[in-house]
């Protein structure tokens, strides 16, 4: 048997763990296994490569990915697709497992309905995929925008400020959700929720008033300019504000322990479920691995945490 | 209404993110909050001190617990125990909140058969606690743990060495599990499975052979002396052997995201409950907090990873 | 004898080590030591508190400032002045200790020329006095800047990407120049140096064509805008190009190992200086601390390290 | 012309950093550059292996050593010395560089005695070579044992106790001395210094009737048995005590900034030497990279740095 593997879309920390698990399990069970290097763009170029066990050596503590990623627009064509099928075919691969994000998974959707064997794997730091409730590289992202707003806070502290920091997340708040939990965070934007700067404006106030030398404002980035509304704050509380945009540091790094266990976990199980000749999505919901039909994980809506959310105002007054 | 809050047995990252949760949501709902200093053995001699906002302010990301905790033998005779019931009556305490371990939520089952409203919340390195999949400060350790053996790891590969590593745990391997999966590590040495040296062995000598560098063994402290499996070890395979015993340093440390947000949850949910007049323990199953009253918890028995175990054997050839 | 003690201008990793030390040192040698909040404008107005051993327990390893810091206008003005030297006086203060950068340091000076005596300690993470060797904050930032590059290589590279990062340091090079070699980036652009487009871009194309997947360049924030030469770079170079502006987080973070030694060092000295009835700056050059003028430290003309961007050049080929 | 590269005895972080920095020198002068494998047991045995510009990728940030290290025995016979210089003369080799501490710069005097240029690099976590202020790894040593006494502090103070950490150094108090300053030990038990127990005892004693609830004293590990220790200075004290045995963790890790900048400089300057066909040996001193002959540089004693002993015992009070 033969099973490939490639990760697509953004990178997220856990990709190289979960290729490291992929890739012995196969060895393990005797199925050869092949990289493919580049996301769907190497695949339609049919760029395969044999990996061994001293390939994944050393790899699950490292972020990005080992087999490179992409966002391919070739794949989203009748031609791509076709030759994409096509190298497949000629390397003979039985199963497809594919690494990454809503887009990454729509598109191992279109390969499943032309009877290619694919399973997918939810990799992506937005933590967006509805059917599951935690895609690998989410936890580490989180713990990334953590320590930076502990290093923010240190400087907002130390001049009485207001800091809001922008986090990535395209139209899911749930970085910005956890890492306001985690982090301590007065206040957070989110897509989810609308805006009411008189709430905010009054926790920040009243925080000032009681003596509170720092207040941290997490903005998920799908909620317009960071900076317009620090203008704004500024006006409505009187309190000296800066803007902090996190940008790339929150995709890479070393995955949490949290995203080693969830990669090794999904990745031993994506093997198992290819041999079986299963197509179909993995993830993680109720504290342990699922699988589910790729028909089922598009149609479940993304639900928001508003009890966390409820937490996270009253523990941070 | 008035609660109080104590932190007993050994300390665990996580437990002033639960004191700080505790504190504010009590704040919050217009409840005064007590701490208690030094576990039972401050609350037989009535150290109550009341708790604002600034009192736990600026400790989310701290280890230990500014509460202070201990083992009290005094706790466990029935003068003690009077004594202890004696200080929550002269202060007036509705419901008193527990944060500890094994041993910790026994005694708050005692206070409970004498009348008092108890809320535990389970915190311990060790995951020791059958009824919740995780104790606060679990996490936090195997995130230690896993950074230490990245250090181990540097020294036994440049030496072409095998490293045996003792860790906590008690009578529990998930500590040795769980940062045996995340640190990828070749084999573990827990007490829930016996011993079988031929297959470490073997496999120590298979990797040798395949050009290995290095060797990691992860040993559970209850399991005999690390000493004396390195010599055994050693003499099986002929790979030179050093031990590690991390003691301390994987008791504190800041806690980690995971944590944070189930300290952040757990605080704030026993408030709640204890608010309804209610005496329980608190956990998280599935995915989810739980509430669970103090007979089950201590009949449910705790259930060994195999399947994780099995991952961790093959993803680590 | 008094003492008293302000942090001004930018805050910095290791100020509070600082603060610490000078505190520590005062109590032994049997000297009132004072903080005074906020810099010049705390000053001015007098806020003046008294330290004692537990004031500056456990800020060590704090980053920002307990005191708090800020850039005064006012105490630009004769007025300002005057009551600043006032509140010194009405507080019977025999020596100040002043915390900050160049700005500060020129603050100071001004006391000085007024017959305070004054000590200055340079803190800035921005290394831009010229008589020192290091101010105190430096490496941190340094550090701060190359865990952060870190991650932003693994997003880089699974991309096969460049990345311009912006990092602090107004008019000096220093932070580029240093986590430039501590963290292998391809090129850096200094204010102290001419821009040279063509011996940057002949490097990435070299290195692509040679397989490298990532380019990092860290340019410093005097240079111009970085998206500006993203774009202009990515035109001579076709190489997919990414910008990070890493902003607030370079300024907090817990103090280097060497900004916490070089932080105990100069506080002591400081009150050892202050003792003899001294009025100057202390620095680190040459290995060990040193004391000069406050004549002098403005004369020299800060040396760029040529031979550690030679250095740069060629372990990064 | 052509250079080989050696790491010998025990590892330290920086060594990757001082390779990568030989090998990319040696490529951009046109040298040939080889690794040899295992220190001076694979000279004897002519490990030779070719080093290019991807030899030495993503290293820079890798404790341990990519090319292995030992301490060898056969090296300390003429037979295995001569064997070693047979085999630098069939590869051809005009310089080797040799990485290590006191022992194998020692053994690189001997091959320069029989007539190889030589070039020696101190590596070495335990700063005890005396003619250099640092050896490449040393002040990463501190650093991981400042983070480990970090969490250790959690624990003991939650538990109101005394903890003795017995770190690594030889006869060497170095470590003991710079993480005690960076850590905020109360005392310190070196080689250098006779262990006073009245003063650390009573220093513990004033402490805690102060209300610190803490006391770290850090131990060297040529100063006796920390167990013994603890159990006196329980006995003087009456503060519950406990012990720990830091171990290998001290080894490994990634390069803090400074060894990292300290390896570039000095692998560098290597290069340099070694192509002017000079055998010495480079340090660091008054604050720059210097060169020194085998013969001057065993004739310098190691000077203990008492001053900075007095600032920690100050500074901690």
């Amino acid at each position: 048997m033969r099973i490939a593997i490639l990760t697509s879309g953004g990178d997220a920390p856990g990709m190289n763990a979960t290729i490291r698990a992929v890739t012995r399990t196969c060895i393990y069970e005797g199925i050869e296994v092949f990289g493919i290097s580049g996301g769907y763009e190497g695949l339609i170029d049919a760029k395969f490569e044999k990996l061994v066990q001293s390939s994944v050596a050393d790899i699950i503590q490292r972020g990005g990915t080992i087999l490179s990623t992409s966002r391919s627009e070739r794949f989203m064509t009748e031609e791509g697709l076709e030759k994409a099928i096509n190298s497949l075919k000629i390397f003979e691969i039985d199963a497809l497992i594919v690494l990454g994000g809503d887009g990454s998974l729509r598109g191992a959707k279109m390969l499943r309905d032309r009877g290619i064997n694919v399973i997918g794997i939810p990799c992506s730091i937005d933590n967006d995929l509805a059917y599951t409730d935690f895609t690998i590289g989410f936890m580490t992202a989180v713990e990334t925008v953590t320590e930076a707003i502990s290093h923010i806070r240190d400087t907002t502290e130390a001049h009485c400020r207001a800091n809001i920091v922008e986090v990535m997340g395209r139209e899911c708040g749930d970085i910005a959700l956890y890492s306001g939990v985690s982090s301590g965070a007065e206040s957070i934007i989110v897509p989810e929720i609308p805006l009411d700067m008189n709430e905010i404006a009054e926790k920040a106030i009243m925080g000032k008033n009681r003596g509170k030398k720092h207040h941290i404002i997490i903005m998920a980035e799908g909620c317009g300019s960071a900076f317009d509304f620090a203008k704004e704050f500024e006006k409505f509380t009187g309190i000296d504000t800066r803007v902090t945009v996190l940008g790339y540091i929150q995709r890479g790094g070393a995955p949490s322990i949290f995203d080693r266990i969830l990669a090794s976990e999904l990745g031993y199980l994506a093997v198992k479920e290819a041999k079986l000749g299963n197509s179909l999505a993995l993830g993680f919901k109720d504290g342990i691995a699922i699988k589910m039909s790729f028909e089922e994980i598009f149609k479940i809506k993304k639900v928001f945490r508003h009890d966390l959310l409820d937490i996270l105002k009253i523990v941070s007054i």
